[in-house]
C-alpha cells in the first residue's frame, strides 16, 4: 500500500497558516456537533517511528475542547495490560457517546509487534488479530466512527529525523528494547507495516495514508480527512434521520422458537441431605487446591450465572465462593448499567470486568442480558439484540484463545418452584428485600423469556464457552452440579489429575 | 499494643454456628440500611502474615452483598502505583457514598514496609505517614466510617501456619520478595507493627485488636465489632437528624474580606507585540527542552489554572500546550462534577487526576472550585469549604513530598475588560457557544467571588504551591508571564542552568 505513494507533497508556510486557522474552526463545530448528536469517534494515529507523529496529534488536539477528547499513548504494555488479552486495553477506552479517543498508535501493529519480536507461532498472531478486527466491526455497527491516519515517511527522512532526536537528546517514546530492531531500521520494519495495513484496511475503517516527509502538509491533510470522515457521518445521520420520519415504525416481532431445549430438562432430580453434605465438603476442598493451580499456571477464569428469578443462582455462587481465597476471586453481580455504561458501547462493561490471568471472575447475571431481558423488554433494538449473538460468542472466543477457562450455567426451574420460592421469600423477615415487583413482572413473561432463553442456550454453547444447564428444583442438587462441573472443567483444562 | 493480648480466647463449633447465623442475618441488614442512608465504609484488614486473613475475610464477605462492597488487596504496588504518591492507591479506591471498601492490608503497612526495605529516610517515612493520617481525618470529616481490624497471632501459631502452607503448596500472596525477611520472621517484624499500630491508632479510627490463634473466634469478633460500629454511627446520624429538625436552619454568612491582594494588581501591564512575538518563541522552545529534562529526571509537574471567566485560561493553556509532546502532557477541564464524583468525597476526583512522575497535567479551574464556585453558590456546607483550605493544603503537601512541582495562577481581569470580552465573544460566530448564562451569573457577583478568591490566594499560598497572580488585561502579557514562570519555575526545580 505504500510503495506508490508521492512522499514530495509539500505546502507553503503562508498557506498552511491560513488553511489551519480555517480547519480549526471548524473541527470546532464538528466536535460540538458530534457531541450533541451522540456520535462517538475514534481516531487512530499509526505510522514509522520518527514520522513527526507527537508534532502532529498535538497541531490535531489544539482546536478541540479538551472536555470531550482523550488521548491514549499505546505504548509498552503495563503489568496490568500483560495479564489481559491485548485488545482488553483498547477495549476499555473506547470513547462516551459523543467524545473523541485517539489512538496513538494502533492495536494492530502492538499485535504484531508484540508476536513478531516474542516469536508468538502464527495460530496465536491470526487469533490476535482475528480478535481486533472484531473489535472494529462490534464498534462500526454499533455507530462508532472509526478514522485511521498512517503517517508515512522516506527512509532517508526517517534517518535525518532520528539524527536530529539524537541530537537534542530526547526521549525515544513508546519502544521496547527488543523491539528496537524492528523499529529502527526500515526495511525490516517495512514488511510488518505493509502486513499491518493490508490486515486491517476495512471497509467500514480503511487507512488514510498521509505524506508525512513535510509536517505541514501532514497536518493539513489530516485536519482535512477528519473533518470530511465527520461531516459524511453527520450527513448520512440527518438523512436517516429523515428517512426515518417518513417510515411507519416497525414493531418488534419475536418469532416463537422451538421450546425443546428447556423442556427436555429433567427437574425431578434430587439429592439426599447426607450424600449433598458429603459431597460439598469433597468438591469445596478440591476447589480449594484447584484455585492454587490455577493461580500458579496463570489460567483467568470466568464462571457466568444466568437462571430465572430465585433459582437459586447466588446460594450457587456462595458455596463456590466458601472454598475460594478472596484474593483471587471476585463476585460480579450485573444489574440495570450506569449512565456511564449506557454511554459506552454494550461490551465496554464486560470487558472492564473480566478477570487477569491466575484470577477468577463469577458473575451473578453477565453478557447474556442484551439476549434475555433486553430483548424481552425492548430495551435494545431488534438489530441490536440479534447481532448480540456473534458478539458474545466472539467475545468468548477471543477470551478463551487468551487461556481464558470458561463455564456457563443455566440455572432452571419449572414456574410452580419459583411462585413457592418467591412466597417463602415473602414471608421471611430478612429476605423480603429480595423480591421486588419486577420479579412478578418478569414472571408474568414466563413464555417470552423461555423463548429467547431457548435461542441463547443454542447459538452461543460453542465448544470453547458451552453451556451447563443445571436442574434447579432441588437446590441440593443444583449446589453440587454447580461444584462439580466447575472442579471437573478445572481438573480437565489444568491437568490435574 | 499487643504485649498484654490474651491469645487463648477461642470459640466452641455449635456456639460459632449459631452467632455466625445470627451476625450474618444482621450484616446483611446493616449493608443495606448504610446504603439507604449514604454512609460510606472504609473497613481495613491488618495483621500479622499467615493470622488467617485471607479465612477470615472471606467469611465476613459471605453474608455481603457483593453489589454494594469492593475489597482491594493492597499488595506489591504496580507499575503505575510506583509512580505516584503512595496514598494514591488507597485515595482512588475509597467508597461511593453507601458502599463499602474493604482494604486487605493498609497503607501504614505498606509504607513502612516500603520505606524500611527501601532504606527510605526518616524524614521521608514521616512525611509519608503524615499524608496517610491527613487522608483518614479528610474522610472521617467527610462522614466515612473507617473500621480498623487487627489480627493479631501468636509466634509459635504462626510458624505452625507457615508449615501448613508449606505443605500444602499454596502461594504466599502480597509478599514482596525484598520483604520477606520483615514478614516471615516474627520477632523482626514485631517493632514495625508496634510501630505502625501506634502512629494510626486516631481517635476516629481506632485498631481494633483481634485474637486470632482461634479462627472461629477471630471471625466472630470481627463480625460483632463491624456490627457495633455501624450501629452506633447510625444511631448517632438518627440522632443528629431529629436534632436538626428542631433547630433553625443557619444562613450561610460570608465573612467580608480585606481585598488588598486584588485590589493591588496592576492590570496595565502591557507587552508590545513584536516582544511578544520574540518571547514567546524563545520561552516555548525552552519549554520544549525542559519537558525532557522533567521526563528524564522523573518528577510529575501540576499546572493549575484559575481566574474569572474569560480571563484567558484557555489561551494560556494552549500556549503551554502547543510546546508540549502529548505523550507527556494532558490537559485537565474541571466542570461540574458527574454523578459518579458527587458520591464519592470532594478531593476523589483530583486524586484520579494527578499525573505520574514524569508527566503534566495542567488543570483548566481545579480542586479551588470548593473555596470559590461551590462556596459563593452554596454547592457545599460552610463546614466543607472552610475546611476545605486545610484539606487543599494537605494535598498539595503530600504531592510536593513526592517531588511534584506545583505551578497555580489566578489568571486577574478587572469587570471592565470582562464585560468587553463577552460581548465580543457573543459577536464572533465560532465563540459564541463559549458565553452562557451562567457566565453572566457569576458576572453579578464579582464582589462575592472577589471576597473568596482573596481568602483563597492568602490561605493557600504555601511554600510548596505557591500562587502567581497573572495580570490579564492584555492577553499578550499574561502568555508571556505563564510562559515565563513555568519555565523558571523548571529551570530552579529541575536544575538546568
Amino acid at each position: 500500500m505504500l510503495e506508490k505513494v508521492d512522499l514530495s507533497k509539500s505546502i507553503g508556510e503562508k498557506e498552511y497558516r491560513k488553511l489551519t486557522e480555517e480547519y480549526s474552526i471548524r473541527l470546532g463545530e464538528l466536535q460540538r456537533k458530534a457531541w450533541k448528536m451522540d456520535i462517538p469517534i475514534i481516531v487512530v494515529f499509526e505510522g514509522w517511528h520518527a514520522s513527526g507523529m507527537a508534532e502532529i496529534i498535538n497541531r490535531f488536539l489544539m482546536p478541540l475542547n479538551p472536555m470531550g477528547f482523550e488521548l491514549y499513548t499505546a505504548g509498552k504494555p503495563c503489568a496490568q495490560e500483560e495479564k489481559k488479552p491485548l485488545i482488553w486495553r483498547f477495549w476499555t477506552k473506547i470513547p462516551k457517546k459523543g467524545e473523541i479517543a485517539i489512538f496513538d498508535r494502533s492495536w494492530y501493529r502492538r499485535a504484531l509487534l508484540e508476536h513478531f519480536s516474542k516469536n508468538i507461532s502464527e495460530k496465536d498472531t491470526n487469533n490476535c488479530l482475528n480478535g481486533l478486527t472484531y473489535f472494529e466491526k462490534q464498534l462500526a455497527d454499533d455507530n462508532y466512527l472509526i478514522i485511521k491516519f498512517f503517517l508515512h515517511i522516506s527512509k532517508e527522512r526517517q534517518q535525518k529525523r532520528f539524527e536530529d532526536i539524537r541530537n537534542k537528546g530526547t526521549p525515544l517514546f513508546l519502544v521496547k528494547e527488543e523491539e528496537e530492531d524492528y523499529i529502527i531500521e526500515y526495511d525490516k520494519f517495512l514488511p510488518l507495516i505493509e502486513k499491518m495495513l493490508e490486515k486491517s484496511d476495512i471497509s467500514h475503517s480503511p487507512w488514510n495514508i498521509i505524506e508525512s516527509d513535510d509536517l505541514n502538509f501532514a497536518t493539513v491533510k489530516v485536519m482535512a480527512s477528519f473533518i470530511r470522515a465527520v461531516e459524511e457521518r453527520i450527513d448520512r445521520e440527518e438523512e436517516n434521520h429523515e428517512k426515518a420520519k417518513t417510515k411507519a415504525t416497525q414493531t418488534c416481532t419475536i418469532p416463537a422458537l422451538n421450546t425443546s431445549i428447556l423442556e427436555k430438562i429433567d427437574l425431578s432430580k434430587s439429592l439426599p441431605k447426607d450424600e449433598y453434605e458429603k459431597e460439598i465438603k469433597k468438591y469445596q476442598k478440591k476447589l480449594s487446591k484447584l484455585q492454587y493451580q490455577l493461580f500458579m499456571q496463570d489460567r483467568p477464569l470466568i464462571i457466568a450465572f444466568e437462571g430465572w428469578d430465585a433459582s437459586g443462582k447466588g446460594g450457587g455462587i456462595r458455596r463456590l465462593a466458601q472454598a475460594l481465597n478472596p484474593r483471587i476471586y471476585r463476585v460480579v453481580p450485573v444489574g440495570v448499567p450506569s449512565d456511564v455504561e449506557l454511554a459506552h458501547n454494550y461490551m465496554w462493561r464486560f470487558y472492564n470486568e473480566i478477570p487477569e490471568a491466575g484470577h477468577i471472575a463469577i458473575f451473578d447475571r453477565s453478557w447474556y442480558g442484551r439476549v434475555l431481558v433486553e430483548r424481552v423488554e425492548n430495551l435494545c433494538g431488534d438489530q441490536e439484540w440479534k447481532r448480540a449473538y456473534r458478539e458474545i460468542n466472539e467475545f468468548e472466543e477471543i477470551l478463551s484463545n487468551y487461556g481464558t477457562i470458561i463455564i456457563k450455567f443455566w440455572v432452571h426451574i419449572d414456574k410452580d418452584e419459583q411462585l413457592h420460592r418467591f412466597r417463602k421469600r415473602e414471608k421471611t423477615a430478612h429476605k423480603k428485600w429480595k423480591i421486588t415487583d419486577d420479579d412478578w413482572k418478569n414472571r408474568d413473561k414466563w413464555d417470552l423469556y423461555a423463548d429467547a432463553v431457548n435461542e441463547m442456550l443454542q447459538k452461543t454453547s460453542t465448544t470453547y464457552a458451552p453451556w451447563t444447564i443445571v436442574e434447579g428444583n432441588d437446590k441440593k442438587f443444583a449446589r453440587i452440579k454447580i461444584l462439580r462441573t466447575v472442579v471437573e472443567t478445572l481438573e480437565k483444562e489444568l491437568k490435574v489429575k
